[in-house]
C-alpha cells in the first residue's frame, strides 16, 4: 500500500529522541528495521556493543546509537543517551493506528457484539474491540484499549490510556470458599478491581475483583500474557511481569517489582519495593529487602538430573 | 445507589448462621466489611486470634467470631462454631444478583452473541452470558451460570448449579497425536466431558473432552483460574486446584484433592483421596498415601542460589 | 441418533490402517473403543504388551495389533506396524464434521459474531465459528478451522489445515518495553505472525506477532492449551509442545522439539533439533547437543522437602 508509506528525515528522529545526527540530517528513512533485516530506507539501532559487528554489513541508512559506541562508518548515525529507549519513541512512527470500527469489517453483519452494561461508564476516546463484555459498574477513562473478545466482569474501573489486550478476562470472582466439613460454601465476591492509568495488560489474563477490599493494579504496571492476579491483591507502580506468572490472594506488593515468566508468589505476603524474581521461581515469605531473588532447579542431561534428584530426596537421612 | 441497601438485624444473621448474639439482637447492619474497613453500619469477622488486636479499632457494629475467641468488647458479637463458613454465609445476602438479560444492554444491538446447536439442551433457570458459544451435544443442568465469553464446544454435560466463568474453554480437543515417522497424525477426540454439581470453574480454564472414554469432574469441585485439564482425566468430589495448574492426560484424582497454584500432576497417574499439594510442584508418581505433598525448590538472593545450584548441579561427579 | 451409525468391516479398515486380517474380514464395527469399554460392535487396540491381559476379557470384535505382540484370542485381529498410529488413522472415521454454520443455531439470532477486517483474505473451504475475530492484514489458507471465541489480531497469516482452538490470541503485541528512569515507553509491536502448514493449536494459547522481525510456527507444529509464545520466537517443524508452557522473546527452536507441561524456556536462546524437555523444567541457556533435559524439583512429603529444602539453602555456607 505505497499511498500509506511513512517517511521522516534524520534530523527529525533525532529531535524525537533527543539525539544528535552524525552525517546527513536530510537523509529519509521509511522502515523500522533490526540490523540484519535491514535496507536502504530503513532506520535501526544498536544498543548492545556486542551487536557493533553487525553494523558494518547493515543496509540502514540511519542508526540510532548509544553515545558511548565508538566507531568508524559512512552510515548516519544518530546519538542517544539510551538508543533503546531511542527505538521505543521511534517504533510508536511506524505502528499503524488501532482501528476497531465496524465500518471496517464489511463481511460482518451489522453488529458489533459488544455488551455495555446500562450501570457502566465509558470516557471519551475510549476503542472498543468487538464482542467485548464490560458489566455492570465498570468504568473505562478516556484513551483506554479495549482489544475484541475481551470479558470486564463487574465492579472494574480502569484509567486513561491503558491497553487490554484480547481475551482477558477483569473482575471475576476471586478463589474463596469455606469448608463446612463437608464440601465448600461459595464466598460471595463484593470488592472492586481498580486498574490505575498506562496500564497494559496482556492477552488471557484474569484479574480478580476483590473479595471484600479491592484489587489494586497501581499505574504503569505492564503485564504480560496468561498472567493471573487474584483477589484483594496490590501490584505497586511501573511494576512488569512475564507470562503465565500467578500472584495468590491477599499479596501486596511494592513498586517497580519484575518477575520473569512462569513464577508464582503465595498468597497473604508483603514484598517491598524493587524487587526482582527470577523466571519458574516461587516467593514463599514476605521480601523486605530490595535485590534479586531467583529460586530455578537447574535443568541437566536427564541422567545427570536423576542423580541430582536422588541427592535431593536422601537428605532426610 | 440508596434504593437498594440491603439491612439486616444481627438476630436475622446469627439465625442465618446457626450463632448466638451476645449483644444487641435488634442492631442492623447493611454492609459486610473486613474489620479494618468497617464503618457503624457494618457486620465483620473475626476467624483468627491473631487478628484479634484490630477488634477495638474497628467501627464495626456487630462481628462473627469463632466461639473460642474470648474478648471483652462493647460491639455485638455473634459466636458461631466456625466464624470463617458464617462469613461465607453471610456474604451471599450481599451479593448482587447476576444479570445478563439483554434488556441491561441499551448500547447493544438487538442480539445476544449466543449460539446453541440444535442438539443442545438447556435447563431450566440457566444464566448465559452474551457471546457464549455451545456447541453440539452439550447439556447443561438448571441453575447453572455460563458467564459471557465463554465456549462450551462439543459433548459436554455439565450439572445443576455449577458457576463458569469467563473465557473458559471446554470440551476442546485432547493432545493426542500419532507420530508416523515423519509426522503427527492427529488422534481424533471421541469422548464427552462430563462436569457433576456445585462445580466452580473460573477465568479462561480449559477442559478437552476424553479421546476414547470421557474426562469427569465430579460434584462440588473448584478450580481457580487458568488451569489446564487434560483428556480424560478424573478429578474426586470437593477438590480445590488453585490457578495456573496442569493436569497431564488419564491421571485420576481421588475426591478431597487440594493443590496450590502453578502446580501440575504428569498423565496416566493415579492420586488417591485426601491429598494435598503445595504451589509450584510436579507430581510425577502415583500416590497411594494421603498427606501433603511438595516439591519447590526455595527461592533465595541471587548470588546465594547461583551456589546451591551449582551444587545440586555437581551431584553426578 | 441410528442414521448416523457408521460401519465399517474388518478388511476396510485394515486396508486404510496398512494391516492384515487375522480372522474373519467382513466382522462390521461401529465403534472405536477402549479394550475395556468395548462391545461387540467396537473396534479397540492394543499398542503395549501390559495392556494384553486386558485383551480376554474385552468385548471388542476386532482389534489393532502391532505385529510383534503374540497371542491367542477367537477375536478378529489386525496386524500392524504401529497400533496406535492405526489407532488414530481409524479415530477419524469416527469424528463428527465440525459445521459452525449459523443454520446449525436456531435459537440464535441472525448474526455471526465473526469479523473480518477488510484487509484480510480467507482461503477456500475454511471454517471459522462464531464470535471469532480476524483483523487487519491477516490471511487464512484454505482448509483450515479456527473454532468460536478465538481473537486474530493482526498480521498473521496461517497456512493450510491448521486447527486453531477456542479462546486462542494471535497476533498480539509482544510484552516490549524500554525504561525511560521514571516508566516504560511501550515498543510498538511492527512484525508479522506466521504460521505453517499442518498446525495445531489448542485452547487459550497466546502467540504475539514478532517486533521487528517475525514470530514463526513452522509446518506440523502441535501445541497444547494455554501457551505462551512471545515475540520473535521460532519454533521448528514437527514440535510438540505440552500445557501451560511458555517460550520467552526471540529465542530459536529447533525441529522436533518436545516439552512437557508447565515448562518454559529463556529468551534470546537458541535450541538445535531434536531436544526433549521434560514438565516444569526451565531452560536457561542454548542447548547444542540433541537429547532430554529436565530440571524438575522433586516433590515429596512436606516434612522430608522441608529438611531437604533447608540442605539446599545452606549450600552457601
Amino acid at each position: 500500500m505505497p499511498q500509506n508509506i511513512k517517511s521522516f528525515t534524520s534530523k527529525f528522529i533525532a529531535d524525537l529522541v533527543s539525539g544528535k545526527v552524525i552525517g546527513d540530517p536530510s537523509v529519509e528513512i521509511s522502515e523500522l528495521s533490526s540490523l540484519g533485516d535491514a535496507n536502504k530506507n530503513s532506520i535501526s539501532f544498536l544498543s548492545h556493543p556486542k551487536y557493533e559487528k553487525y553494523l558494518s554489513s547493515s543496509a540502514a541508512s540511519v542508526v540510532l546509537i548509544d553515545k558511548e559506541i565508538n566507531l568508524e562508518t559512512d552510515k548516519t548515525l544518530i546519538l542517544c543517551k539510551d538508543a533503546y529507549l531511542a527505538y521505543a519513541l521511534v517504533s510508536e512512527l511506524f505502528s499503524d493506528n488501532i482501528s476497531y470500527e465496524i465500518k471496517d469489517y464489511p463481511n460482518t453483519p451489522n453488529s458489533s457484539g459488544i455488551y455495555i452494561h446500562q450501570t457502566a461508564s465509558i470516557g471519551s476516546n475510549v476503542t472498543i474491540g468487538p464482542n467485548t463484555f464490560i458489566g455492570a459498574n465498570c468504568k473505562i477513562d478516556d484513551n483506554t484499549i479495549i482489544h475484541p473478545n475481551t470479558t470486564i466482569l463487574q465492579d472494574v474501573e480502569i484509567g486513561k490510556s491503558c491497553n487490554i489486550f484480547s481475551n482477558t478476562v477483569l473482575g471475576s470472582d476471586g478463589f474463596g470458599f469455606a469448608s463446612n466439613g463437608k464440601n465448600y460454601e461459595k464466598i460471595y465476591q463484593l470488592g472492586k478491581l481498580l486498574i490505575g492509568n498506562n496500564v497494559e495488560i496482556g492477552a488471557s489474563c484474569c484479574i480478580d475483583r476483590g473479595a471484600l477490599e479491592n484489587t489494586i493494579i497501581h499505574d504503569g504496571v505492564k503485564l504480560d500474557n496468561l498472567i493471573h492476579i487474584a483477589h484483594n491483591v496490590v501490584i505497586g507502580e511501573n511494576s512488569a511481569i512475564a507470562a503465565s506468572c500467578a500472584i495468590a490472594g491477599s499479596t501486596k506488593i511494592g513498586n517497580n517489582f519484575r518477575m520473569g515468566g512462569l513464577s508464582g508468589v503465595l498468597g497473604h505476603l508483603s514484598i517491598c519495593n524493587d524487587v526482582t524474581v527470577g523466571a519458574n521461581t516461587l516467593i514463599t515469605k514476605d521480601i523486605n529487602q530490595s535485590g534479586e531473588y531467583i529460586g530455578i532447579m537447574p535443568a541437566q542431561e536427564k541422567k545427570k538430573w536423576a542423580k541430582s534428584s536422588i541427592f535431593i530426596k536422601k537428605r532426610e537421612e
